[in-house]
């Protein structure tokens, strides 16, 4: 669910909360920006330097993904004494992954070496390649191990301690423990991922060509299953479907006609994230293109040779399948589960944050990315607070313009309220009070507590978790890196809304995500792009759109020119079918 | 071994026996060319139809290395049923294999999927991805296994029936049973090869950098080692030595002064099979760089910590490394030893042909490149048959018109005669005849049997066992395909040589090699070129000689630009650094 989707975290940087202005340079900037982006290539050395200056605060990062590498870019390194722990010394662009499996863009056209980073802000940062395997709050340090590449199962243990961690290590595919999918199914998380769905499509092929087989085989091993409808599995099928049409058709003229591509979806609809024409119009493109859509099915078991599912008008029933690519969902790393037993948090799948993305429950521990989710404040649970927050004179009811000093502050610590307010087509939390007092005069309104309750009672409706997105993830990176950047300011004059049970106020303002909108391709240089604004666009429009986005959301002028290279060799010659 | 060489076989044929004008026209091709060897595209199809032509002759292509493919592009396919057998549906450009271990070029820029090359010339020949794991000559066919990547041990197995067997299998890096060395070593056949190794380094580097390592450690890790100084293994060290002092100094300074890579050579040179110029450049060039040139060495045991090696001065110790590249020579393949034990030739290393490559001791089977070796005729065994032949009218002497009369047939059959007239200064076997006779004359010489012999007693000393290059493997796959293609022809008509022992002239001509030089890469953009005529080149022209024709001689315009695209980036980005 990571994928698929855009941000303009700069932009909006940019253009503070001007959404409008925002929306329309972006398209601009979608063809020609790039430079927002670009660093300057500061040639200062890396070094052991910053070990020697221990009066510095320790950073630890761990993960090189969108929140880890956002926060990375983002923060001011002369600060802090900053280590990253990753397995992967490089991020990767996520939302091109289904684009590596049929070779449209090759797998180092999307990924940029973290050191690469480093060198760019000034060296100081120290980046070490392994996992963190246990999080350890008590002693403020995490326990760290390379695996070698070299001999399995040799390994080099050590730890690091932090004054401040930040845990961006994203999350793993959820195979729900049905039988057989860790086995046998491919996943599409990771360059490795995209790089074995390439092998294995291609070795469908020779394989379905070898002389001794039947017809009856030679389906069973093309026939290709996507568990899954959502932005991912629709982008890969899309994918699988352009190469398999435009490519190997070509080259495997003999078999190409036995080439079936089945996604599995157990909701009503593909891409249920997405604006209902975007579905409707993805589902027609699909059948349109002959792939198989088994919509309202559950996949119960996957042998080595079969994939068993059901649906409640067929029942269970089994099919033979070549290659099956799951991508259902995300699941918990270990290490995360382990960590939040020892905080009290066992009992929820993700970390719990408050909205200033601190781990709940324990000191100087951030959270990002997949691996976290936001715990939005109740205004129901607050309301008490709220209204003698707002009573300075004490008076057991509120006056208009008690309601407006705090208004601010009200709306920037409970976003929900405005989200209602917008879902009423109201424009104040004045028009919600005198709405639900039944009375015609603004300026006279006066509430007490009962009246104010009753008015906000349906408030916290609004409340929703955000999406395991790419976008999400590198705007609370960013925001993350901003806080720390103006840590020392914010101590003198805080800059937060109101605290409402002390006196003072929050030092940061709360982490608030801004959508930019997503994005859908659905092969044959057709896409659907959901923007601000309720604005759809749909084809080809909306392909170019997204290749300009997408070349433009690059991490640095070499990947931007590599991707953009790897589109025009595609144009040119089609996609490599070696088997590599 | 294979490596290293390039070959103008097109252009050889382009000139026919004028290797001055060739050798002219083949610096302007460097720059230019590629158009000799672009395709058209024929949009033809694939299809089984071939099989229901049981007319023609069945012609089984084992191997699409430079033999293999080089047979099959200048193959005539209308006039057989064609069918290839190998575990890589792809051609590999092998001279540009060190470049990848570095990424200097991606692995995917110097292949061509061999379905590409079979599309273009028609689609009539079958290509099957297995791997032939038995050669069955009494029955006419070959046994053949498919390897599933999905399931380890899932095999498919099967039967291909020939007429003609053309065996381009190659070698395997020979470990000579030095204990250790297939466990803990690289080797560089293949494309995987190269990946692994670029993977390992980038290992290497993120391992060393570890904060819980000590300066002891770190060297050990950081010791890079390559067994055998022949050109596979010097350009793999120079490629190295550029990635760690370009690219990977910048990124981990702290580490950098602590490589090591060292060269073990068992011979007194590096590059023995060059010219003394091109070693004693290449170990200046070595030393200059900071690479450690153990000549004289031989490894007798690698662990997974040490390599122990041992020369006369030192006796045997051991030193830890991080990573070996084992580069010390090719072996024979399991299925090429036992096929040798059916056919008589068990105790040989690589399978025997005659001049027509053709395995010796069974019907309709062919030899080219790395498995096989060119038996030469004797002229010394044949001695009193080519006296009798030239003696046309049995007077028991040869006069100077019964020698011109054969000259060109002898010639043609026992390349060692020229050659032995060269290295003497002669311009022709008269001058050869007279000289041992003493006899100033030309004109009046008549020599007897015995004379004969005496004259010819030393040409034999000139046979040498062709190279194992990919030089040599592209020219006999050429010289048989033109064999194949004008069967029916030279069936009513002989081309070849007078037959010596019988009535009559052989079918083909045989095969005779054409050096056109080699290349060795040394790192730092100089080269080492050895051109035909003694012409050698050092330095920064024939770097840019060896980009040109490196671009020159890739398969298909697609390869060309791709190879042109990596070179470019590399030198506006430099190698990525990713662990992928």
């Amino acid at each position: 669910m990571r994928f698929a989707s855009f941000f303009f975290d700069r932009a909006s940087r940019a253009f503070g909360d001007r959404p409008t202005l925002a929306k329309l340079v972006f398209i601009i900037s979608g063809a020609s920006s790039g430079g927002l982006i670009a660093y300057a290539d500061a040639k200062t050395d890396l070094g052991v330097s910053s070990y020697q200056r221990p009066s510095k605060k320790k950073i630890v990062v761990l993960g090189t993904g969108w929140g880890g590498t956002s926060f990375l870019r983002n923060l001011d390194s002369s600060l802090y004494d900053v280590q990253v722990v990753s397995p992967r010394n490089y991020f990767t662009f996520t939302p091109l992954l289904p684009s590596v499996t049929s070779g449209t863009v090759e797998a180092r056209s999307i990924v940029e070496p973290i050191r690469n980073i480093i060198r760019k802000k000034g060296g100081e940062i120290k980046f070490w390649e392994a996992e963190c395997f246990k999080i350890d709050p008590s002693n403020k340090r995490v326990h760290c191990r390379y695996t070698s590449a070299k001999h399995t199962g040799e390994t080099d243990e050590f730890l690091v301690d932090y004054d401040y961690l930040v845990i961006a290590i994203g999350a793993k595919a959820n195979t729900f423990n049905i039988p057989g999918v860790e086995d046998n199914c491919h996943f599409l998380k990771e360059i490795e991922d995209a790089q074995k769905i390439r092998r294995s499509i291609m070795d469908c092929f020779e394989r379905a060509t070898l002389p001794n087989l039947n017809e009856e085989e030679r389906k069973k091993i093309l026939h290709f299953v996507i568990v899954g409808g959502g932005p991912t599995g629709v982008e890969f099928a899309a994918e699988l479907h352009d190469f398999v049409s435009e490519d190997l058709s070509k080259l495997y003229p003999s078999i190409y006609g036995l080439v079936k591509i089945a996604v599995i979806q157990g909701g009503e609809h593909i891409l249920t994230a997405f604006d209902e024409r975007i579905s409707t119009f993805a589902e027609e493109k699909f059948q349109r293109d002959g792939i198989d859509l088994k919509i309202g099915f559950r996949v119960v078991k996957v042998s080595d040779e079969d994939i068993t599912m059901m649906s409640k008008a067929t029942g269970e029933f089994s099919v033979p399948y070549g290659m099956v690519v799951w991508s259902a969902g995300i699941g918990t790393r270990l290490v995360i589960s382990d960590f939040m037993k020892q905080i009290g948090q066992g009992n929820r799948l993700v970390l719990a944050t408050d909205e200033w993305l601190r781990v709940s429950g324990c000191d100087g521990v951030y959270a990002v990315g997949d691996c976290a989710s936001i715990i939005q404040r109740k205004v129901m649970e607050d309301v008490a607070e709220i209204f003698k927050a707002a009573d300075k004179d004490n008076s057991g009811s509120l006056t208009v313009k008690e309601i407006q000093d705090v208004l601010e502050d009200i709306y920037r610590g409970y976003p929900q309220i405005k989200l209602y307010l917008k879902s009423r087509h109201m424009s104040s939390i004045l028009e919600l009070l005198e709405d639900s007092k039944g009375n015609g005069k603004k300026e006279a309104i006066e509430v007490n507590i009962e009246e104010f309750k009753k008015a906000l009672a349906d408030v916290d409706s609004q409340v929703k978790a955000l999406p395991a997105t790419a976008q999400v993830a590198a705007q609370q990176g960013n925001y993350l890196a901003k806080c720390f950047n103006k840590m020392k300011d914010t101590e003198e004059q805080s800059e937060g809304p109101l605290l409402i049970r002390e006196r003072g106020r929050h030092q940061f303002h709360p982490f608030r995500y801004k959508h930019f909108g997503q994005f859908a391709p659905l092969g044959g240089e057709q896409a659907a792009a959901e923007l601000p604004g309720d604005w759809v666009s749909l084809g080809h429009s909306a392909q170019w759109l997204w290749y300009s986005v997408y070349a433009s959301k690059q991490v640095s002028w070499r990947t931007r020119l590599l991707v953009v290279a790897d589109w025009t060799k595609r144009f040119i010659f089609g996609r490599d079918s070696s088997c590599i």
